[in-house]
């Protein structure tokens, strides 16, 4: 197959019908004078905005969840902001099929309308970046700007959305650090079609800066500034948001994910197929065969958290995993791999070189004619020269879960701060896994959840 | 018991009787005029000279080995020494009882007379420091010395080398790195007893430098270039030999065996007795029971060597086992410690982790957008990121005996270069060594061999 007929071929799944899109203008324009009425019967000066990729046409087919914003004047206090805010949302939603409170920054309803899902979220009513107060404030702006220069090239986006979708690279939360909607639609823009973004993934990555509203020319010290900060954290893409230079839209995307982009951008061309777009589920293997392959342990740590959210837990269970690679390497086993998420319990899986270590440690210990050489040589029963210094050996614990209890008992892993008391708690399995991780273990272990060439 | 009990017992074993004293003054009596007649036969103008522990009177009871040195003109050609010392040796041994022919720097006689050894050992006739042109020739100068400052404290002399050899401490050669005679006779002629060396091994490493005949004064260009090079080489002790400003007598002493004087001489003081001197052989144990208790695998390689003098075989042997070391270290085993020697073969063993290690080694590769990055992810079938960097992994041998005949066969081991074909044709043992080494893989497992409060 060329890559025209794949592009037509997906192209017919991912473009919304004429029906599709019938359903969605009458949901909008029925989200809206509702919104409008109960703003009106409350008396307040608000302004309902459509942000997300409904506003912009650029949803997949079948994936149109609403993102209706709130837009108080600028002049209203944040404390007021997010009471009256919360109290709209649900004076609108009680229209509505129902509604939940959810939380990011601030509180906001998310309700249920006609089996779609419509966030309702309060924000300021900018009128461009010098006015932004709050994280949402900008999405107002961001539909905005892509409406004026979109320029007809919706579809584009729909291809590459769909793309970064069907290689595992998209979404901009902090658990995925993939590519979000609006930066594959600064993309299309800036570049012209899904394509011409695919085959200038190795330029784009060179180019480094990306900056479609010319913010280095009309603002250039914020617009430096910008770029100084992301490249000292040396973020593999630097794009200048067309609508506030002071923020890099990629700041969230990750080496990985862009080199998943990357190597599976280069292997489309190669050989364009449609599985890039919606890649088959991947073979299902058994993880105790992989684990007898290896020759390796699989330690399982399986965590109740407190209720939270991934944005909040995947950074802590990730900061976690690291700290028992570090801890455990410190005692003496080598760890080859980890890997986190969440099923019914968040999870921390751990490949490590073996179950049991040696039960003796050799302890290395000061110049021997010092005073701490003396102590040194008082403490132990066995000591012993090499050169002019003191060693000794002492007994530990051999099974890789005893010296993690151990260490979790001694506090000496470093654990995200947030679910530090929960991991104490933490079941803590060898080489078995409950039914609903063991394709997540064989994924891990045979590493094919990562695997490029998979 | 206190020390004077202790001297006093330990002084009646290890002084010659009057009856051994005649024997020696006989024997040597009978070897000068033996020699005095051969030299003179063969027309040589050649001095014979005893030297060594007999020649001094600070031999062991029961322990008098006869070096009779044949000192040649100093305007005799190295080459003609050599052969002329050589024919000499053996035209006075032929008239003891048998011989053979040793090789240090130079050949020398090695012969045997009323159940005496007796060396027999061409050198030149010095005077002093100025004229020494081979290894041996200073023995005469030291001789001499030892007997002009003695001042009859040849007993201490004799305690302080029973105690180093009680405690595993004495003697010169590379493969032991202890305390020389002449080094011990030195000590006790610079602090005046046995007790006052054993009670300042403190301030004698503090101390440093001793220099009994005050070359820093005397000589202060030399002896400082002798302090400075020990100095860098970071010996444990400079004593700069009475009969030669260039020379560290303790050159070839190791922090180990000063460390081991240190200790013991702590406890001798604290708690005096014979055992110090004539130690108790260590209880026996079971190599395999230390295996199990450790959790660790015991390595052997048995090795067919060459024909080789202790003192060019031990050192290549360690360097052969530090070799071993780093190379299992880089493969993923950890070495907790090794240990060589030479019981019917030499050997090295070598205490490991693990008998096994993981079948699975992660490779890092170079980062992904580069020349190299691309021939990383084309030549492996698993590739995945962390960061920008390029991960795979591959197979590896387990077993540490199959590792190990890997590294031999693909070079990777740095070896000591006489010995190095000899080992790659090394039986190489799993937790298993023959009868006779059964002791010493007990003694190194346990570290007995080289525990200091045992």
């Amino acid at each position: 197959m060329d890559v025209e007929e794949v592009v037509e071929k997906v192209l017919q799944k991912i473009r919304p019908s004429d029906e599709e899109r019938a359903f969605v203008q009458s949901l909008m324009d029925e989200l809206k004078s509702t919104a409008e009425e109960t703003i009106e019967s409350l008396g307040l000066d608000v302004k309902p905005y459509f942000v997300g990729s409904l506003a912009k046409d650029t949803y997949l087919a079948g994936d149109h969840d609403v993102d209706l914003f709130l837009a108080f004047p600028l002049d209203t206090p944040l404390e007021e902001l997010r009471s009256e805010g919360l109290k709209l949302g649900k004076a609108i939603a009680e229209k509505l099929d129902s509604y939940e409170v959810a939380y990011a920054e601030h509180p906001y309803v998310r309700a249920r309308y006609r089996g779609v899902s419509v966030d309702l979220v309060p924000c300021y009513n900018v009128r461009d970046w010098r006015d932004v107060r709050t994280a949402v404030d900008r999405s107002i702006l961001h539909t905005r700007w892509v409406n004026e220069h979109i320029r007809g090239k919706n579809d584009e986006v729909r291809l590459l959305k769909r793309f970064l979708k069907g290689i595992n690279a998209y979404g901009s939360e902090i658990y995925v650090r993939g590519f979000s909607g609006y930066l594959a639609e600064i993309l299309v823009i800036k570049y012209g079609s899904f394509l011409e973004v695919v085959k200038k993934a190795d330029f784009i990555l060179r180019q480094k800066i990306i900056d479609p509203a010319d913010w280095l020319r009309r603002e250039p010290e914020l617009a430096l500034k910008t770029v100084k900060r992301e490249t000292e954290e040396d973020k593999p893409l630097i794009v200048i948001d067309p609508v506030d230079p002071r923020r890099n839209v990629s700041a969230n995307l990750s080496w990985e994910k862009y080199g998943r982009f990357y190597f599976k951008s280069h292997q489309f061309l190669e050989k364009p197929s449609p599985e890039f777009f919606f890649p088959p589920k991947k073979e299902r293997g058994n993880y105790l065969e992989e684990l007898r392959k290896r020759g390796t342990a699989l330690v399982t740590l399986l965590i109740e958290v407190p209720d939270m959210v991934d944005d909040l837990l995947f950074p802590q269970l990730e900061r976690s995993a690291r700290g028992f690679e570090k801890a455990l390497q410190r005692e003496g086993f080598r760890v080859l791999g980890w890997n986190v998420g969440r099923a019914n319990k968040a999870f921390i899986m751990l490949e490590v070189d073996r179950e049991k270590r040696e039960k003796i440690r050799i302890k290395p210990g000061p110049e021997f004619f010092t005073q701490r050489g003396w102590d040194f040589y008082r403490k132990n029963t066995k000591v012993w020269l090499i050169g002019k210094r003191l060693y000794s050996e002492k007994t530990v614990r051999e099974s890789v879960v005893e010296v993690i209890f151990e260490l979790l008992k001694k506090n000496q892993v470093a654990l995200g701060k947030g679910i530090r008391d929960a991991i104490k708690e933490a079941e803590v399995l060898l080489n078995y896994v409950p039914k609903e991780l063991k394709e997540e273990a064989y994924l891990f272990l045979s590493r094919e959840k990562w695997n490029l060439r998979g």
